[in-house]
């Protein structure tokens, strides 16, 4: 809620000679009348033909000219001459349901925005014939190309209107083809969550993984035996069990983890995290005390204003849209593969504590 | 997480003929010798000139042939030629912080489609110069006109860009000025919410409310002032205090609370309940039981999943993004004021009980 305080307001100036009624927006005429001169050459001045003979003082009224009453050239025309427009296109399946759609449009706008180019953002909800409408929309408007993106990381085949321009997967990856896609390192994630435990001294670490078939469930789940092998540790088939990827999962889940002998856990989501919490006091144990816990996702509004505020991994949503639009627009190249992999940095907070039992000594 | 499995995939099929590569996307001209007619007859078909003299076969042929090979009108030149787009922009002050503003976007893109038109969506973070670039970048593409949102409940200033164009503010208003707006009603929200408690039995109800200055912390309490007020319940400034807004305010509350002599509470916002939640159960006070809790917000991913679920009352943002579309387009004409209030609907779920102590016998 900080930023509800620090909001700008944009001062508004009604009397501005740069704002006239929008009854009447500023011609090209006006712009020429004011200036003294033809239509023909603030044309020539506002598309900036180097080539054209107008001297320079002409060229300074002009464009003084056009400040003065605030002109706006017409965009539309533009594009229509260039062939093409400033437009990148952004289908997502989710604005709604999550903030991490969010979090991928803002970071998408920002690099499009770095390069000149303005966001088409559609919202789709996973609805087939609505994706359709939003791909043709971009298409007949030109864009530059399309950002398709997943609000959770999947596999996804490809519309085929998409390819009728140029493309770039974000959050999810096309197995059957070369596509190029940005999607988040889970195994690295996996591996940087696990570590945030092994490093407080825990070595009987418990994995409550997700029900549903994803990426995310096997790269975590390897990221878990990754860490914990160049720790030392043994993996222990028995630590690892399942559960439904939310609240009411991790409660339920509480049961089968306290019937383990460990002293650390690390739950696939931080939805699950915040049920678990719930089971675990509910038992009269504390976090990280009587068990250490470790999220994943770094969920808005939940992670950091649990108590104890969790220790999780963010899912580098922002940097997937950036990183979407530099492929989109050739500003990076994949490196070998035409899938781009980003990683998930840990967020540690107060939910993990020193393992107590076999803390070691540090030097 | 139950749409992440019901998500359609679309099917991918490139040798489908309406997909040709992005090399070469199809032209007029392919038309008009697949069709066998001229250039001229085929851009008269498209642009659907009625006058036109073209035997019906001749523009069912035209019809067909642009069908088989997925040639794309250009959506550019007919605004050029219209003078004004199919865009609606939103402007979106916190697009990535909060759930919230995407429903604002869901609601604005599915009315704005029903009418034809397409959103642009730029997020400023309430950045101002990026805003004014925002507003510029909309008014170059001819915009029909601007919803400008804001992702709390407040007062704005308009941006002198704005009244450039035609423009609603959603989830905000000018208190100096006519702008058409439409906001939640936060009488009836803080009525609704003190509504579920009242039904239930409860006499001693506290209000928790915000330290900020909103129209969300006035119109909560005087909602709240009219429910007891029309249950027979004599208004006591006592039992109403404040807290930040935020989950550690809820927490911190609980103490405060505890002093005064009620059975239930209505909290300002659900991210508050769900640290009163925890301050609660540490001192081993169970819920509803013990405390009937009442938030404000229906949050993503909170909300329904607190324990025991949270009884709330739901901000329509998506009615707020569709209700700005039809009020800029004319479809809808503000009753009187032009500040259009929506209603905040309760949604009821198990965080409140009957009062055991003073629960009426029902019929």
């Amino acid at each position: 809620m900080t930023s509800e305080k620090s909001l700008k307001e944009p001062e508004v100036n009604p009397s501005h000679p740069s704002t006239p009624r929008a009854s009447h927006p500023v011609t090209m005429r006006e712009v020429a009348e004011g200036a003294g001169v033809s239509v023909a050459t603030v044309s020539l001045v506002i598309n900036n033909k180097k080539d054209a003979r107008i001297g320079a003082a002409t060229r300074k009224r002009v464009l003084d000219t056009i400040r003065e009453l605030g002109y706006r050239p017409n965009a539309l025309a533009k594009n229509l001459v260039s062939g093409s427009s400033r437009f990148i296109g952004l289908v997502a399946d989710a604005i709604a349901t999550t903030p991490f759609a969010g979090q991928i449009i803002h970071g998408a706008q920002d690099e499009a925005w770095k390069h000149g180019f303005v966001l088409l953002v559609a919202n789709t909800e996973g609805d087939e014939p609505v994706e359709k409408d939003a791909i043709s929309m971009m298409l007949e408007h030109k864009v530059r190309g399309i950002l398709y993106s997943t609000w959770f990381h999947r596999p996804t085949k490809i519309p085929a209107a998409l390819q009728e321009t140029d493309f770039v997967l974000v959050n999810c990856f096309s197995p059957d083809s070369d596509a190029l896609a940005v999607v988040p390192d889970e195994v690295h994630g996996g591996r940087e969550a696990t570590e945030i435990l092994v490093r407080k001294g825990h070595r009987r670490i418990a994995f409550i993984n997700a029900t549903i078939p994803a990426p995310a469930k096997d790269g975590r789940l390897q990221g878990y035996r990754e860490a914990l092998e160049s720790a030392g540790i043994a993996f222990d088939p028995h630590l690892v069990f399942d559960a439904y990827p939310d609240q009411e999962g991790g409660y339920g889940a509480v049961e089968e983890l306290l019937k383990r002998d460990v002293t650390a856990v690390f739950c696939y989501n931080d939805r699950m995290a915040m049920g678990l919490y719930d089971g675990l006091k509910q038992r009269g144990l504390s976090i990280p005390e009587d068990m250490a816990v470790v999220g994943f996702d770094n969920q808005e509004v939940i992670a950091a204003h649990m108590r104890p505020p969790l220790s999780t991994v963010a899912l580098p949503h922002y940097e997937l849209g950036a990183a979407g639009v530099r492929l989109l627009l050739g500003v990076d190249e994949p490196a070998g593969s035409p899938v781009v992999k980003l990683e998930c940095p840990p967020v540690e907070r107060d939910s993990v504590g020193p393992n107590t039992l076999t803390a070691p000594r540090l030097p």
